[in-house]
């Protein structure tokens, strides 16, 4: 900061005197408190109530080496990131576990490339103990400045990427089993008589797209390349590609959508086309993030992950490999959590 | 960091070595090379290239007393900044702007005034070298925070609070001229022939939803507190005040809303009570935030306020208060924009 701080904000000197214990003990009491015995402890914490005395956590960073905070960071344009529930609510379950470990939660937004730059530079001075980043494309530098900075990072969404040689065993992950949701909505969809299901594919740069078009054909082997079109998760994107699908192919009875909000984009152009949903052609989306499904016309049988608990779990995990400062190099594997499908109207 | 840094981290020495210079050389080149001659200098950046050193900006502050870092507060649950395209839109203003300043913006989230012991202590460390907060209530604790640590701070939004005496001059903020956006919204009505004109008022602890409610008093000195309704920025919040609204007053012909959010769910209580909109009664809004005013059913008639661009000027207003580490107490005034009514098909 540029200016001085003010001259009223008390001092570690000021406890000191008004404990009536040395500088030195004060410090060992703010950092942690060994060796200081019980009684002078006390006094120090007394005085430190009194003045409302807040210790520099700029000298202390220098003794602990912890920050009390973790920066989040998430490659998405800042529109998507308010646009998609599926983050708020992911940041919702990382703020509620970082809360409980009175952690601050820092955000940092990456709107492209170019931003990594600074984001290195704020990562490299020390102001966060750990990071917590999702939705990573394959092509993201965030994984080798994460790996050159040795800044303990956990990861939502399993890495499509390796950040060098035998990083794959350091990469702590959570993800949902987008695989066996996929499967989970395109069985149903065969359960319900449907014979031409396509599907409506996220970006292939990202894992959780590429698990769910991998689940789609695991179930159906046949289905041509004229069955799938790749949107961005985004609502546009989604009625792109529903109108795509319906121009390739006409009969298509059945859409498995990446994420709901594609499905949302899908049943505007199928209204448009004429087409009755679940009549004509059944939709199932992904996610379950309120209120994009519950509140869809129809209301969208989808597939729900538990994305605020994904959330927590990072956060969780991040937690634990920080540990207590000594056991830093513990790295926990990756934490896959189910997937449910839960049916409404649209299917 | 628990994990001591990598070894194969370029260090500042490796940079001496390599350039054929002394430390002390590299840390002036580092920290903006006052005094190193240029072909020094030249060599010293080529060196820094080809190693790819990282500065360490913890010591780097210490010179320069910068971080490079922005803290971007808002007082508000996370549910609501995530639902609000307000505060997206304003963060995107904000964003812009400090990254033409190539300083990076740090999001940090105020679920409950209990999170404020942690945020002060977070800016106690160091770690930003100045603070944007905005949609602040008056009992907020921040000013006082921001102002006990000389922490330079710019506001979006009339402060309703003083953190002390005098401090009135020492606030620098940005805003709306939202009482005379509020008398254009209800001079409209007026204009259209409505007569018993009700107002939905945001919370009242906030100067916006204050100043609005001043306006629409300007206009129509006579409404009787029956004609005032007390919302929360929520749709949620305006159904219910309309709710009571036309309980009270089956009359009601036109409704000043004090965000477009209001205003929508105003029109779900209307369609739900049989009332046409803007046959029966005219709705207005307040904000034009995409999509919410566009996208309402029937589209709202609102006052436009250039949320981004406050946001930009926020953010420059802050940079030219940071200025160049020796103009810090250099504090301008508030900065007052101007609305315009839009006019759409609900009023």
């Amino acid at each position: 900061m540029p200016e001085p701080r003010s001259g009223s904000r008390p001092t570690l000197e000021a406890v000191a005197a008004l404990a009536g214990v040395s500088r030195a003990t004060v410090s060992r009491v703010v950092n942690g408190g060994d060796g200081v015995r019980p009684h002078l402890a006390d006094r120090v914490q007394t005085a430190i109530q009194e003045l409302g005395y807040i210790p520099n956590h700029a000298a202390r960073t220098l003794v602990t080496r912890r920050t009390g905070a973790v920066a989040v960071i998430i490659p998405e344009p800042e529109a998507r990131i308010f646009s998609d529930p599926f983050f708020s609510r992911q940041i919702r379950g990382i703020s509620k576990e970082l809360t409980a470990h009175d952690t601050q939660l820092v955000l940092l937004l990456v709107e492209d490339h170019c931003d990594y730059d600074r984001i290195e530079r704020y990562l490299a001075g020390g102001h966060v103990d750990g990071a917590l980043a999702f939705s990573l494309h394959t092509d993201d530098p965030l994984p080798a400045i994460a790996s050159r900075l040795g800044m303990p990072t956990v990861y939502g969404g399993r890495p499509g990427w390796t950040a060098g040689p035998g990083d794959e065993d350091r990469v702590t992950y959570v993800d949902a089993d987008n695989r066996e949701g996929a499967r989970e909505a395109v069985r149903h969809l065969l359960g319900q008589g449907r014979r031409r299901i396509a599907h409506i594919c996220g970006p292939l740069d990202q894992t959780s797209a590429a698990d769910r078009l991998s689940g789609y054909h695991d179930v159906l082997p046949a289905a041509g390349p004229e069955l799938v079109a790749v949107g961005d998760f985004t609502a546009a994107g989604g009625a792109h590609a529903m109108a795509e699908l319906l121009d390739r192919d006409p009969s298509i009875d059945a859409v498995f959508a990446g994420n709901d909000l594609m499905a949302t984009g899908a049943l505007r152009v199928l209204r448009e086309r004429g087409r009755t949903v679940p009549g004509d052609v059944a939709v199932v989306g992904f996610d379950d993030a309120e209120p994009v499904a519950e509140s869809a016309d129809p209301p969208l049988t989808t597939v729900r992950q538990d994305i605020e608990g994904m959330g927590r779990m990072m956060a969780r995990l991040l937690m634990e490999r920080l540990g207590d400062g000594r056991e830093g190099r513990n790295v926990p594997g990756p934490v896959i959590t189910e997937t449910a499908l839960v049916r409404r109207a649209s299917a």
